[in-house]
């Protein structure tokens, strides 16, 4: 195929950029990356990894000549990004980030970045690791990306961009930012900020000691630190730019989580039962879609 | 090594039951199983899957000349199983159990077997899945099995289950049954709790289809929609069963979240990120204690 973009700009080399740029290597492999990260440390190991074709030492100098840039910084990181290459920024160039939360950020780039070609875009992939060396090049292959162009983005902008997540292997939607953001409150940002709180609490305790929630941890509390494990700075910058819609998402779990306690106090089975039988079906259809390993108990057993 | 029992009755024979079957066979094969499940469609599946050497139609007829007795039903049928094979229980057979609260099922099993030699345990192991067919006999390998015998209990009879568990791959710990059950509450139940309540919240929202909470899934959700998706009989008695230390936590669960949620509110990114990293480190200790594997995204890209 013919790569929509000649030469492609990342700002960032940590899980999300430094997969982007082994999947350009594998899936558009005429593509040429420039590279930036602010940490010297992660971009001379981009290097040594051979990620990256041009690494720059300042943001500004990876951006000339390319035609796509993709901001791959935490959220609350993207208003200094964008101004940092603002002077730089070729004006045909389409800009687009991977943050998890769309609407502060379409804001931020907008703001930093005026008249420019802007297509923000959030890949629904990730694990639990950080740093150019946790990256790989199929992180993306069957997970969604969301692209949310504002209404004056151009549509050609917008193909061009789909054109290239779907090449790395994604399935591509288009989405209002305020309803990606909605969404990603329950399916990303509940989930984490329930699993960081769980862990939390399971971790200071006075009669139960950590070294007992480690050991029987395969009860299910394992499975919650998985997410847990995440990236601190960029979950706390999710936490703050989509506050709106993860504290309207946290006051319908909580009280929901209050309805199951009054059942348990209640002695109330049949609530339990009911709602237990319901949730089941969601797990299959979630492994029926692709977007989960068939396996029980995530295939650990086979390992 | 010389089978601490000669003659195994297992009444229950799903996921735990038939996995306990297949463990025997793999490790003890000297062993002969006499089995009884109440419900006759999985007597007939565990016999055409060769689980079973004597399959019972009556819980009385399993226990005749047992010298171990493992009831594996919910926690809630454990009152029920225990009087039904009370007229037939040999004086010399230990009697034992799975359940995962072990307070109420201690009493239980005293109250409709006076004078015998209990010792209850728990396999702290599972998968979402239920029924014969989903059980294997490497379920327990490596997993702790907590014995919490009674003040009353015979040495001998402890020492015997001990050995007996450790045959099936487990390594086995003994326990106060009213701190079992705190313990438990923390690691298993809790996790449970909240998997459920997110999944329901996340099914039962005005502007989220369920098909989009699918569809992005990957972003985290897709990880409490596992354990969400476990045995609704097991879970319903779990809480009702361990009702106190369930509450219990839950009510510091809920403490703790009000904290991030106001953290969140006030913009505080700090106490988020010191939270957040300080999360991490347990799960690094759970890999590191082998009960949990160390691929990122539970090794859901190799599979």
């Amino acid at each position: 195929m013919t790569a929509p973009f000649a030469r492609v700009a990342l700002i960032g080399l940590g899980l999300i950029g430094s997969s982007i740029a082994r999947a350009v290597r594998a899936h558009l492999p005429d593509v040429i990356l420039a590279g930036y990260d602010e940490d010297p440390g992660v971009r001379a190991r981009a290097v040594e990894l051979g990620l990256i074709d041009e690494m720059a030492d300042r943001p500004g100098e990876a951006v000339g000549g390319a035609d796509l840039v993709i901001l791959c910084v935490p959220v609350g990181a993207m208003a200094a990004a964008a101004a940092a290459i603002a002077p730089h920024l070729p004006p045909e160039a389409v800009i687009s980030d991977v943050g998890s939360s769309k609407n502060s950020v379409a804001a931020a780039l907008r703001a930093a970045l005026p008249g420019a070609r802007i297509v923000p875009a959030h890949p629904v992939a990730g694990t639990e690791n950080s740093g150019p060396d946790a990256g790989f090049a199929e992180l993306f292959r069957g997970r969604w990306c969301i692209l949310t162009p504002g209404e004056d983005a151009c549509a050609e902008d917008v193909d061009r961009l789909a054109v290239f997540w779907a090449a790395l292997g994604s399935r591509v939607e288009i989405m209002e930012p305020k309803h990606h953001d909605l969404v990603l409150a329950v399916t990303s940002h509940l989930p984490h900020l329930i699993a960081y709180t769980i862990v939390h609490t399971a971790s200071d305790l006075e009669r139960v000691t950590e070294s007992e929630v480690i050991k029987y941890s395969a009860g299910g509390f394992r499975d919650f630190t998985r997410i847990a494990a995440s990236n601190p700075t960029m979950w706390r910058d999710i936490f703050l730019a989509n506050k709106e819609a993860v504290l309207d998402m946290l006051q319908r779990f909580s009280e929901d989580l209050t309805l199951l306690q009054r059942a348990i106090r209640a002695d109330d089975g049949d609530t339990l039962f009911d709602l237990f039988t319901r949730t089941r079906a969601i797990r299959r259809d979630i492994v029926e879609q692709g977007q989960d390993v068939a396996k029980p108990d995530f295939g650990r057993h086979s390992g």
